[in-house]
């Protein structure tokens, strides 16, 4: 524990510090950051970016009274260093540690969870409301960046500012990126201010010309009746004072002392107020200054190389996305592609971007949007494919409905990140397949092996169809000389045969099956085919009636309700004869913790020994 | 048939006809629609406002090459009456008539389908992205009204704009009314431009006063310096311009000249640009003019008198969820609510609004920022009560998970519109429930009955838990001596005994359920329990056991993949005895037509005696 963080217990610890102190402590956190983060793994260049901001922040404000609600929560890091938990820093993103975004229940400080991109204001104008009706007189304050300002739920937040909310306080942490660069209007707002100060100067310089005379004064006072009457034509931020909000700065979010002495300032007003500070993503360590994007979230890494030390034995299901969507693009006209903030994530390559730059949409934070587009894409004569991790695609629902399967247009949406990931509740990718599976006209695959994710991506391109195909990070863990079998529509494949028990596996699960059915075979002498479904929907139900005068097992990295359980349960009960179902997934009413999914995973006996030995205990062998 | 009217099979005929001509169509199409409406119900209000909008524009671009979309498609009615189907159009609304917004495959001028609010700029910018790509040269039109601007997807649009095409015509249809009044920042925006023409004249006059002298001219050039760099701030549209577009208007929507001079004025422009358009939701109807809301979407009606001709016979769930909601808010002060611009069709009474004002947020369609504002409420002391109908919560589904579900927040949702509705595919309220039974930490309910919708409201309340409670347009149609049993959380209520077969019922349909336990008596001798499940999460599996030594049958209006049957058959497949269930609802695989719910009901079998009959088929009875 450095010197400085371990005098501070909590927020009012910062007070007690000297001005140098205060000076000293970023370089100390930014060393525990980088520190624990290479260790770890986790978003380091976004809290690199905010933690003068967030020490300003917690100087003024008194917390947890005065509410604090950090939107995304991964840059909210410094903010769990000087609240408390300091001494638990080293548990980041652990099992049974501290959580990598505001988590409530893990402290009073974090007084509200976030993880997905724009809440915050919506939220934080809630915590607002609330207090204006009780009378209460706590400060609330919503820190979002500049990317969470083109989510729609932000716009629909600002929206309604003036009509549910006396005060406010909204903190753009403009730092010029959503995850990737922010390329949107609102970007171009923020930049656009930045260059205006210059004009600011103009207007002095013409101000001066024309109070020479009386003439001139009559015209500055035309002027300023039109300036007043259009609320401050000549000050920044024209978009948020049309917005309803009161614009200050912009600040520089590396400058403690200024830092502190806007937010006093804004603290005394009672109105709403946005404080527009600019930071850089990555700031004070070279690499991630140099490669935010790379930075944003990482593994564990080597501090003084910054080089990663995740090896990847072979390519994940991601970079097969990409060389796949790449190999697409050049070799049918029609196809474009979308995604959300989130190329690298998602293994679009950088040359691809720049190859493709009229066939490639990056459309930042907006899920929603980007599906409705895709839909106008394809009913124009296009084959959109869009990828968004499988979280993330709950902001886009309504519009997979609406403007896709409604439309009956073609169009793939590939899902990363689908199944557990380190990352937690927030971002596991678990519950989007039970609305998925309710949608007309959709189908939906799940690859078992990398190879049969191209196989599946041309598929549906030939189909003319709306496609779902969803697939975990990482790896796929099939043995080294598994060759697929050829994919036939709505047809599973039998990867195991057997007649004593049948094991139905959702994607990378088919491997747990195979393990599964070996113990069986080997402990209980039980034989059992397993089934690598492909299709969730059309589900190849006339190979499940085939396997129904046997037990039959499903496996998979998704809650059971609505995931495949649900789909074989609802074909298998009309029976005359059903088979007995045994059933492993998720429930839907645990919530599943961040921490190595390997152990949370073997903690909950998703592991083929301990589904093994259930499945015989079900059948009481 | 009016007589312009049936010489209209195409836009082309428009150009045809004289300018006299011309400007007579308008109260012919007004007379049509009065009558048509008035005889099959839809929506007025949104189209008597639109006539001269809609005729300029199919004056001036040609469709179908031209791609017009209607954001919404409620406006669309004048559109299909000079699209080929004036002829057809006494079947609107009907079963197997002409759809009540835009449908692809109806005709091949609506391009793209509508139904639910603020996507048509996005798919808009998905036809022209397209066009480009393809070297082509047609326009496209998105005609949105003001209240879908506060939807955030169209601001995501808004915000990708620039970066996605290089031209667009977005319409902007402004009558101060999404469908109450609209009341965000953006419709003070759109206000402040009318009042702004003022100003225009003050800059005249100064500019007047300074270009005198050649000081005064100097001044000139260093303001229009300013001006230009900051981009014409003394303009109207800055919102527009600062997102991108060229502003243009405001145009009175109601002069077809001046329209039609507007519109082929931007149709030469290749740059984005919004045309603002004011119209009067409602014109030309004194009773619509009146009370635009009541006319927005309504049933038959006297067009002599505009009284409503439906009669009711029982209050509607609506009107008792109004009821219970104003009885809750005075009994409990933490109690606030939030609806989502559909105060009247969710039943809420105008005495609660003014009576309210204060802890009511009506927050226009904003669905998604409703449930995290919810949340923010929630988590600071309030009980957050928010009612959306069903359709439109698949907006809000990543807002339920993230800042309801995993905050374990108190909150209320009432879902109105739950089952098939008259409006058709984009508005049937079965598919929600698909996602909601895999959400942590939910509850969710659903009364068989008027009299159980205060007891679960009420008991939803104490439990300070996130709730959701479904129920449909409309009455129950339980018998009117029905007494409810009281509430046990949980648990499902026995309406009927019997034990050769159980009927698991959600909702309303324990009535359908209760007329086939009585036919199944009286036709085959079977005696059937019929159930009111109550609580679809958590589900009474306890119950279910007990009757599951025989088959077992569920009903609801919802699809099956993921509804009742999904849950039920993931409970009945793991038993060691697994009994036949049989299951009555939706497939997700069939999109259901518009048109009365009774016959479409009674196509699909789902009525009683169809169903009863279905079950002694599979029982071989």
């Amino acid at each position: 524990m450095s010197s400085l963080l371990s005098q501070i217990h909590s927020p009012d610890d910062l007070r007690k510090l000297s001005s140098e102190e205060l000076l000293a402590l970023p370089q100390e956190i930014r060393d525990t950051l980088i520190r624990t983060i290479a260790a770890n793994g986790g978003h380091l260049a976004p809290n690199l970016g905010t933690v003068e901001l967030t020490i300003a922040i917690h100087s003024v404000f008194h917390a947890p009274e005065d509410k604090i609600l950090w939107d995304v929560g991964h840059q909210s890091y410094t903010h769990k260093l000087i609240t408390g938990r300091a001494d638990r820093f080293d548990t980041l993103r652990q099992k049974g540690g501290l959580c990598g975004f505001t988590r409530r229940g893990e402290s009073p400080y974090d007084c509200f969870g976030s993880g997905h991109a724009g809440t915050a204001l919506s939220a934080a104008m809630g915590f607002q409301a609330a207090s204006e009706l009780h009378h209460h007189h706590e400060h609330v304050v919503a820190v979002v960046g500049d990317g969470a300002l083109g989510c729609g739920i932000t716009f629909e937040a600002l929206n309604n500012l003036r009509n549910s909310c006396k005060s406010m306080i909204l903190i753009v942490n403009d730092n010029k990126m959503s995850i990737a660069r922010n390329t949107g209007a609102v970007s171009r707002i923020l930049s656009r201010i930045l260059i205006g100060r210059y004009y600011n100067g103009v207007k002095r310089r013409a101000k001066g010309l024309l109070g020479r005379s009386s003439l001139g004064r009559r015209i500055i006072r035309h002027i300023q009746s039109i300036e007043n009457s259009l609320k401050s034509f000549f000050v920044p931020g024209m978009f948020f004072e049309e917005m309803g909000l009161r614009y200050v700065g912009p600040v520089n979010g590396h400058d403690i002392p200024a830092l502190i002495r806007t937010l006093r300032g804004v603290k005394m007003q009672n109105i709403p107020v946005v404080i527009h500070v600019v930071t850089e993503k990555g700031h004070g360590y070279p690499f991630a200054e140099k490669d935010p994007e790379v930075f944003h979230g990482i593994g564990r890494f080597d501090p003084k190389t910054g080089k990663s030390l995740s090896k990847s034995a072979s390519p994940s299901f991601s970079q097969v996305f990409g060389e796949s969507l790449a190999k697409e693009t050049a070799r049918r006209p029609s196809v474009v592609s979308i995604c959300a903030a989130m190329a690298l994530g998602c293994g679009i390559p950088e040359s691809y971007i720049r190859e493709y730059r009229d066939r490639y949409f990056d459309v930042g934070i907006s899920e929603e949007h980007a599906i409705a587009f895709a839909g106008g894409l394809a009913a124009n004569g296009c084959l959109p494919v869009a990828v968004i991790y499988a979280t993330f695609v709950h902001r886009a629902l309504d519009c997979i409905f609406h403007d896709i399967c409604l439309q009956n247009v073609p169009m793939l949406l590939c899902e990363d990140r689908c199944g557990l990931v380190e990352d937690g509740p927030t971002h596991h990718g678990i519950y989007d397949l039970s609305f998925l599976i309710a949608m007309p006209n959709l189908v939906i695959m799940m690859p078992a092996s990398e190879s049969e994710l191209p196989m599946m991506m041309s598929a549906a391109l030939d189909s003319c169809k709306p496609c779902v195909i969803r697939y975990p990070k990482g790896n796929s863990g099939c043995p080294s000389d598994f060759v697929p079998s050829p994919l036939k529509w709505g047809k599973s494949e039998v990867v195991r045969e057997g007649a004593d028990l049948s094991i139905w596996c959702a994607g990378r699960e088919t491997w747990t099956g195979v393990a599964v059915a070996e113990i069986m075979e080997k402990q209980y002498g039980i034989q059992c085919a397993v089934v690598n479904v492909r299709f969730l929907k059309p589900f190849d139900s006339d190979l499940l009636k085939q396997y129904a005068h046997a037990p039959v097992v499903t496996i998979e990295d998704h809650v059971k309700q609505g995931g495949l359980a649900s789909i074989v349960a609802g074909l298998l009960a009309p029976l005359e004869n059903c088979p007995r179902l045994i059933s492993f997934g998720w429930e839907a009413d645990e919530i599943i913790p961040h921490g190595n999914t390997a152990k949370i995973r073997e903690e909950r006996g998703m592991i083929p020994p301990a589904i093994a030995a259930s499945i015989a205990k079900s059948l009481s062998l």
